[in-house]
């Protein structure tokens, strides 16, 4: 074991072992206490944890790590000031555990040895692992469905917190779609992702119940052009033309919500829409490496647009083949998608493969969890969907069953502050 | 990007650029040909590749890697040959595969360039990742539900390939339980694991159909005393006292089948159990650290048996506290599953954590991968279950949910060689 992974707290491993002869008679408080503080700083290696504290939430902009846990809860209290008081609690555990520690310290909560574990414990001993914890507020928190206005939430709903509207040929389960909150932990370690997920839907008992949630594999974008571009389950790399961190004056215009966009609760935050996308990669792999590239507008291999030669090569919408037709053709994805067909609207996109089991008929349930953040969806999102809907000739191969739409706050400035609490204020 | 991360053949990526500008029309045979040939060795990092061929099948004591693809399969021909062929299109795509190399060649099989590709390109660049590919067949292959011997197959059945009996409390369902044959798919990467499974099931199209498929994460046990004990999700570090490689004479008395154990094609085999178990978190997540350590029998923080300090300490069965209770109380998992309360049974565990998203109740849908490789399971799995389905305190915990049982033949030898190539012979 190196240094690395001892960097969660192992003070409960060494006091466990001592407490454990004497049973659950002869647990005590100070024990226990002692066996769950803080680890020492001496004994961690931040280096590969993502700062907590900031302007923006991490996990927009941030690196991609290779795996996701995202969860959607529904608000299960009627008590504002009960939602408030998880915002702190959960804040509170997301700083320490994206600091590779455990989620809370069991004396400092409970006070009782007979209480629970305020850690689960499953991550006891693994490092950081790029740990993110994103969180963001959905429309129905604003307004039910029932049209109630359950915290006085009401009348600070942005505008571009708009429902989404139908696009054709969508099939959303709405069991598996929407959310009051959301909540996105990206990891380089799935356990450490759904430790912090596990934990932070323990800490809300009561308060929130877990609506849908989804793992993912397999990042299918990047953020920073350090990262490689990695590859969907159509088998083509996928997120080439990502909005990435170095393009600073680009994310000011396409990704941060700025002063006077709207409430000004969200400035510094950015809208996300989810969607997960059922693969038929059954009937794509029985298709033809040359249908599957005038499909997708690029090479499978390279990446590159069809007609160029490298993967960041421009797209040449333009060009025409020997035949005299598009190289591109009118329904090919990347023509759909790209900027220059929908008023320079771009996305920053961060989503993950899936495989969730078979469907029952035979096949992998296997696709795409799309994850997009932007300044505006209404400008953004909406507008290429509605083009991809209707023409994206991939559309065959593609099935869209479940749909996410939140308002991601800001990011916690310091230690104290909490997540969204200018909405609340 | 590393060299290592070359591994996989890199020609799809530069022929791919260099026809991608003629479009679907140009594309060539012996273009593609070219682009799908495999890679030269000198381009290639063994590194990570663990050997296909050998006296038994990698995958059973092979260091575990961290995550999981498992596939159980019906097979929907009534014809013997063709799934003696798949069988060895399998084994030829596996051997590939685990050196890092794609599923297939395009020209070789397909011969045109309007074919769909022979590998589905996800994997592409990744290194081997560890992937090891283990095959198994069910008591169905042999007689089907119906009482057919589909295959002729019938007489061939290895006694030790007995039906499971029901155990007390067990909620099996049928859809993601049984198949008449599985594929377990371990790596450090789960889009190597994924990619595995998904091509083998194309290559399968026709003859096979996807049961039930899982995914997992975070090994639950260690098969070598080289690896950390990881944790479950009860928190709890898991499999401290599991078979391991390095217990020879053991391997051969408890996982290994011997000559004349039963028929001769199950020689140097393994047969092997999976449950899939579903644990009930959040409840468990209520329950004191004190509790939650009798029920187990071990210290949560460093896995030491309770009366003891270290994880790897004995259990002492007959140890008392200081009220005269036992230590390790009569109900408690590590008694009931103790080798001494069991004629000495043991298993080697493979197992993994699952998140499969959420129950539509607000739980987390969570719990463990159980697999087991073993000499007999009438010796082994069904006497230690029996135990454990009875007495087991976790079981408040616990729901088993599927269940898998498949004899998993010995080894392939050398290329030309295939999967259970003595069972047909």
């Amino acid at each position: 074991m190196t240094e690395k992974r001892l960097s969660r707290r192992r003070a409960i491993g060494i006091a466990g072992a001592g407490v454990a002869g004497v049973g659950i008679a002869g647990v005590t408080g100070a024990a226990l206490r002692g066996a769950f503080d803080p680890p020492l700083s001496a004994g961690a290696s931040p280096s590969d944890a993502v700062d907590f504290h900031g302007e923006h939430q991490a996990g927009i902009t941030t690196e991609v790590p290779d795996r996701l846990h995202f969860v959607a809860f529904d608000v299960v209290t009627k008590d504002r000031a009960r939602l408030v008081e998880l915002l702190q609690d959960w804040t509170a555990a997301a700083a320490r555990m994206t600091a590779g520690q455990d989620a809370g310290v069991i004396g400092a909560v409970n006070g009782s040895p007979e209480a629970p574990p305020d850690d689960t414990g499953e991550a006891l001993s693994l490092p950081p692992s790029g740990l993110t914890l994103t969180v963001g507020f959905g429309p129905s928190l604003f307004r039910d469905a029932d049209g109630r206005d359950r915290f006085g939430l009401a009348e600070r709903r942005p505008a571009a917190l708009a429902d989404l509207p139908r696009f054709p040929g969508e099939a959303l389960r709405p069991e598996i779609s929407g959310g009051d909150l959301c909540v996105q932990a990206c990891a380089n370690d799935p356990q450490v992702a759904v430790h912090a997920i596990r934990n932070l839907a323990r800490i809300g008992m009561g308060v929130v119940s877990v609506r849908w949630s989804q793992l993912g594999f397999g990042r299918t974008s990047s953020t920073s052009r350090d990262q490689a571009t990695p590859r969907n389950l159509f088998g083509f790399k996928d997120g080439t033309a990502n909005l990435k961190i170095e393009d600073t004056a680009l994310l000011r215009e396409q990704l941060w919500v700025q002063p006077g966009d709207g409430p000004e609760w969200m400035t510094g935050g950015a809208y996300l829409v989810t969607r997960k996308i059922r693969m038929i990669i059954e009937t794509w792999d029985r298709t033809s490496l040359g249908e599957q590239e005038e499909l997708v507008g690029r090479a499978k291999g390279s990446g590159a647009p069809l007609g160029q030669h490298d993967e960041f090569d421009p797209i040449n919408l333009k060009a025409t083949g020997p035949d005299d037709r598009p190289r591109i053709t009118e329904t090919a994805h990347v023509r759909l998608a790209h900027p220059d067909q929908n008023n320079g609207a771009r996305l920053l996109r961060r989503g993950y493969n899936y495989v969730d089991g078979s469907d029952g008929l035979g096949r992998l349930d296997a696709g795409l969890f799309f994850i997009a953040y932007q300044r505006d969806p209404r400008r953004q999102f909406v507008p290429i969907q509605t083009q991809l809907a209707r023409h994206d000739g991939l559309n065959e191969y593609l099935r869209h069953v479940s749909s996410g739409l939140f308002a991601c706050p800001p990011g916690v400035r310091e230690p104290g502050d909490f997540w969204g609490r200018a909405l609340f204020d």
